[in-house]
Formats: structure tokens, sequence, C-alpha cells
């Protein structure tokens, strides 16, 4: 079976659980205590140089980068999650690195100032949480302008350009990050929480930090 | 015939010509005066509302994100640097996005702290600076090792994570950062700046740097 390692506070490491729950494959969930360092271990450098998670490994192939790997699995299950013509793939994967290079990036460092850095105490860098901030308010109305266009960021079907996004935005209201402003993706949000590849895994990701706080 | 809005200056816009050249497709280079801000021109956002290069145009399509571009090319001329096998194309896709988000990630920093501030008088961040040389020496050791186990990234053939790092890297000398005590991934960078795609375009970036700074 699947093995993916991670803990589900980890964003990138639901990206692949939700990519596979959306194809339907049953997975293994290995964990990894990132709060311990577990990811640094030796153990674990085997499996990713890189120590960070996810990594899976399936039948005799070891994989790390989330989105690598969901590609992986929706390449293994011919999923319509990413589409075969050669234009509407294009439009996913561009709205794939748009959202993990320029969103995620930016949403990190706000993470990392307002949640990350007061738990584990290390200094809070405001030039980086000030210019973070600032980049969102330009990337989100690029989202919310292309969810006012169509239903979902590539079109009118769910794509793994949205499991993508949605795993990304998770966190965002812990680090203080308002998207209820921006109506379409507000209401995108909302609705595709709803849909089983993400009740699968959580309700919400709120709970999931919650329980990390007791 | 395909249009690449960028200018050479650009690694994003330089991994879409080297990957032209490679899947021997012609194109035209229509030049965005980033130094002018060009790329937030009106015009411009109608092409890529987040106003960054590079944007192609082929045939009755728009994209923009590099390496979406890339991965279209590549798709639409069936071409082996990206491989039909579902496990080698796994691979490719790690390396790709391993070098985009981190080790490209944190060059940024640097080249933009080292270089581009003190040309457009901004403000230099000695925390973030220093941050991204941090983690490209926890990041370069991978390339390296990886390097030293097969020719190329992904295998013993040039794939798309090959052309991207090689742009990824073409401006880090210029930033103080030096890759030669790296020796596979140093061999590997001077070897494949000899092959045809790179040499399309210019035997050197530094020339490209060069001829802007006169």
């Amino acid at each position: 079976m699947l093995k993916i390692y991670g803990m589900p506070v980890s964003n990138n490491v639901n990206k692949v659980r939700y990519t596979a729950n959306a194809v339907g494959l049953d997975y293994e969930l290995i964990p990894v205590n990132l709060m311990e360092g577990e990811q640094r271990s030796e153990e674990f450098l085997k499996l990713n140089p890189v120590g960070k998670v996810p990594v899976i490994q399936d039948e005799d192939i070891t994989i790390f980068e989330s989105m690598a790997i969901a590609r992986y699995l929706v390449n293994k299950t011919n999923s319509d999650l990413y589409p075969q013509d050669l234009k509407q793939r294009a439009v996913v994967d561009q709205w794939i690195d748009f959202s993990n290079i320029h969103v995620q990036g930016m949403l990190t460092r706000v993470l990392f100032n307002r949640l990350i850095a007061p738990m584990v105490g290390a200094e809070v860098d405001e030039d980086s949480l000030n210019f973070g901030l600032e980049m969102l308010e330009q990337y989100f109305p690029v989202l919310d302008n292309q969810l006012g266009v169509s239903t979902y960021l590539a079109g009118d079907n769910l794509t793994l350009a949205d499991i993508n996004l949605v795993a990304i935005l998770d966190p965002a209201q812990a680090a203080g990050v308002d998207i209820s402003g921006y109506q379409n993706l507000n209401k995108w949000f909302n609705s595709i929480k709803q849909q089983e590849f993400y009740q699968k895994c959580h309700t919400d990701y709120n709970e999931v930090l919650a329980q990390m706080q007791q």
C-alpha cells in the first residue's frame, strides 16, 4: 500500500493526502514528528535528503516534493484531475506553480513569523512578515478574479490546481490572514472543503491545529 | 510562431528559451522592459495578471509560469526531455520542484540583496540574505550528491530538470555564490552550458549581465 510520510499539520502533506483521496487510493500515513526534528534524522534523510515532508513510497519508488507526488498519483490513476488535453493541462500546471511558488511562498513567511516563531521561540522578522502580507494582497485578487471567471481555478471541473490551493490556504486563518473579503475565493474555499477528498481528512484544518495545541 | 515575452536577463525566461531550443521550436522573443516596469503595464497585465515574465502565446493559448510553459512545450512535441514513463516522470517532477521552490527561492533572496537592491536603491535585508546563503549550503550538497550518482539530475539523460536548474544557477556567480566547491554540480554546470540549447542563447549568461551594465 502507498505510504505517505508526514503529519496532518503539514499542508504539503495534505496536498498528497487530498490527492490520494480524490483519486481513490488507500494509503498508510507514517508519522514523522516535525516538532522533534525527526525529518532530520539519519533514517529519514535516506528517504529524502532534503529533510522535508511529504515523502511517499509506492511499489519500488520513493518520491519527495508534494506536487511531484500529486502528479504521480493522478498520472498513475489516469485521473481527470490532471487533464490529458495539452492546453487544459498547461492551465492546470500554471495555477499549480503560481499558487505554490508565489502564494505559498508568501503565506509561509506570514505563517512562520506569526505562528511558528512564537511557538519555537525564534525571532520574528517583521520585514519578512510585512513583505509576505504585501505580496499576498497582490496575489489574492488574481485568484479571486479567476474564480469569478470559472467555478474552479482551471475551468468548470475540479483539478489538481484546486487541491493544491485549498491545502495552501488551510492555515491562513490561523496565521491571521483573512480571505473573506475576496468573495469568489472565499466561496470556492468554503465549498471545496465540503468535498469528500477533504472531509476524509478532517472537517476543517483548524481542528488539526487545535489538537496540536492541547 | 510561438511568442515568448520577456528579457534574456530573466532566468525564468531562459528556462523557456532553453526548452524551446532543446525541443526544436522556433520562437519570437518579445521584449518586456523589466527595468522600466513594463510587466506592470495595463497591456501586459492582460497577458499575465500576476505581472511577471515569462508569458507565452501559442496558437490560441496564453500561459504564464516558466515551468508550466516548459512542460507545455515538451508535451506538445512529445519530447524525451519529459519521459512518458510514470516513475521516470515523477523523478523529473521531483527535481524540478526541489530546484524551483527551494534552490531558486533561496538564491533569489541572495540575488535580490546583493545584485538588484544596490542597482535599484532598495534596502538590503541582511537577515534575508544570510538565511538564503545558509539554506543554499544545505541544498547544494543534495544536488551535488545526486550528480555524483547519475550524469544528469534524473538519470543518464538530459531532462527538463537539468534545463530548469541550469537557468536557476546562471546568475549565481554574479551574486557571489560560488558553486565550484561542489565538484559534481560544477562539472555538470560547465558541461551543460556547452550544449546547443544553451549556446543558441548565449555562450555564458554573464555576457547578458555585462551587456546590461554597459
